[in-house]
């Protein structure tokens, strides 16, 4: 439990739903000390989550300020229409991983919309259901608040509270701008991702028994769950056919190359396809939560405790600030590497400093 | 570094190219004691192997009895041709990833190829180089021989003598069979990997900072180096295009299915393929890759200079040896999340001392 700030919320808070998302942060907030009413439609579900200590069950005497709509996308606008109806004092936001579409149905319906802000925290497991839940799963991930013009600003802090109190990091977004950006990374990777899983049906036993950590991890989220995500999918349409067709179009360039790989331009082809994922992954915050550039600077160090303090003591003496660390084991050499990631401004006086103090160091 | 075995090899063994994988070879030989002769075109490289631990160089006097080729692909077959000349009374083997089209070069220009056994150990990292080497790189993972009838035993046996010692567990099979499951569980997952990838050139900023650890799985190969692997798909090609157009089909089906997702049978289309991937996946074996189990502890820090230095001090003084550690930045907050990786018996006292001393610890 995070002890380091004070907690912001102190509301009662109802969440709609028990799931993963709903649990987690029934979890986290009841251990923050604030009171958490947890409802839904499954009484199993509920009784789960009380026990795990995401909340309690609601009474009539509940008077809530803030709802989180922890529920499936399809039925994410009923849910929300039916709390603002039956709380209007209260503000109500919803985790649901589409914004557009949930959006678009209140509005049509006529909802008055003033006390609900959507959002989306982007968190997740590929386990589904309470028992699953994580106090933590939020921390350090993102929070996408959709606010429009007319958000009363106590309305949106409050969402704020609840995503600062879970560990998130808001990002205020537009709908429009907040479906598109989670069909490129997260919907059409999980299409990529199940469908490539796909063709492992068909394997031999021998051939399964080579998978390595590459085929694993591409086919990790397969295992995710079909009923949530055909719903996900289809509330998300447009933007993921569109990503799909140009992924489709590069698959066929491969293809077409890889039949006559001795063909003029073929190999070129390929090497630049797969020239162009180095460039697409490096776009992502991947290691370091950050798109900065940053240098590697390797150390040999003795695998023994004591020594990786060492050097991060020496380190902290320079005043230099590492954007990222690994250590690793060489197995069998009694040594370590450990990848430091800086700045690359610092990383010319971190190696002459520390090759001044006799480390082993490689670029 | 593993002792429950007896080291079978005793014999010289000479290891050509001292890249990741055969520095890998050379240091866990080395620490058991195998007298390893590093050797190649590069003398950067080996000396940079030699530096790590991963064996000598060579002299005028060497007699190695074992030869393991560890260079490109599409040198391969002439560095095989090359070794088999200068140490005809050794048996000479490789590591490539492919295995039909080295050896069919080889037969075309009419080698004598008694003393050669095709292997492929299947493992890697998305990094390469001699830097990158480690010891354990082998253990507990397959490595596949490709022997003919007319291979002798005592050739086989030494081939078998260095999976054993590196760890690896031997899986026999034809190279035609070799080659269809790597295409399958390594190959093709590569090209959709780095396709997948490409698609995110083209994202915005705030598109990034959405993303999580779903599309960062399922693109980690992508930054695997595109020299390697248009040798690797170049020789493979057919295979891989086979397996690509079957997934490229089930692309085209979503697709459809998405672009009216409301029409008869759309959404059970859609459906059914996710379930597929679920089945998919469901073949690998286990899920981690990993044969010890560890466990993880995770600390929040502050994100400043000293910070981790003075949290590995005190883990150093609690004398906990950690396997491994990583360090994230929680973007948006001045905090990181240090994941540090322990044998299980000791994460409860490290847990309990580091609370001790007020750190913020999750398990």
């Amino acid at each position: 439990m995070t002890k380091s700030n004070a907690v912001r919320l102190n509301c009662q808070v109802r969440v709609v739903g028990a799931g993963l998302l709903g649990s987690s942060i029934g979890l986290r907030l009841s251990s923050q000390g604030v009171d958490v009413i947890v409802a839904g439609s499954s009484p199993t579900t509920l009784k789960l989550a009380v026990d795990l200590g995401a909340g309690r069950l609601a009474t009539e005497a509940d008077d809530p300020k803030l709802i989180v709509v922890c529920v499936p996308p399809d039925i994410t606008a009923d849910v929300i229409q039916a709390e603002l109806a039956a709380f209007p004092h209260a503000v109500v936001t919803d985790v649901a991983s589409v914004k557009l579409e949930p959006l678009q149905a209140l509005v049509a319906r006529g909802v008055d919309l003033t006390n609900y802000i959507g959002s989306h925290p982007l968190a997740g497991r590929e386990k589904g259901g309470a028992i699953s839940a994580q106090g933590d799963l939020f921390v350090g991930r993102p929070w996408v608040i959709c606010r429009d013009e007319e958000t009363p600003a106590w309305a949106l802090s409050l969402v704020e509270d609840l995503a600062a109190d879970l560990g998130s990091v808001v990002i205020e977004m537009t709908p429009e701008a907040h479906d598109e950006a989670v069909a490129l990374v997260s919907h059409v990777p999980q299409v990529v991702s199940s469908l490539l899983a796909k063709q492992l049906e068909k394997a031999t036993d021998d051939a399964v028994r080579l998978a390595g950590q590459g085929v694993r991890d591409t086919t990790r989220i397969a295992a995710s769950a079909p009923d949530l995500w055909i719903q996900i999918l289809s509330a998300n349409a447009e933007n993921v056919v569109e990503i799909l067709e140009a992924f489709r179009g590069d698959i066929d360039g491969v293809i077409a190359a890889l039949r006559d790989v001795d063909a003029p331009g073929a190999r070129t082809t390929i090497m630049s396809e797969l020239a162009a994922g180095n460039s697409g992954v490096a776009r992502l915050p991947g290691k370091h939560g950050q798109t900065r550039k940053f240098t590697a600077v390797t150390v040999l160090v003795d695998d023994k405790p004591g020594q990786i303090a060492k050097l991060l003591t020496e380190i902290g003496e320079l005043n230099i600030n590492l954007e990222d660390m690994r250590l690793e084991h060489v197995e069998g050499a009694a040594r370590g590497l450990v990848e430091l990631t800086v700045l690359p401004d610092v990383a010319d006086r971190l190696i002459a400093e520390l090759e001044a103090r006799t480390w082993s160091v490689h670029r």
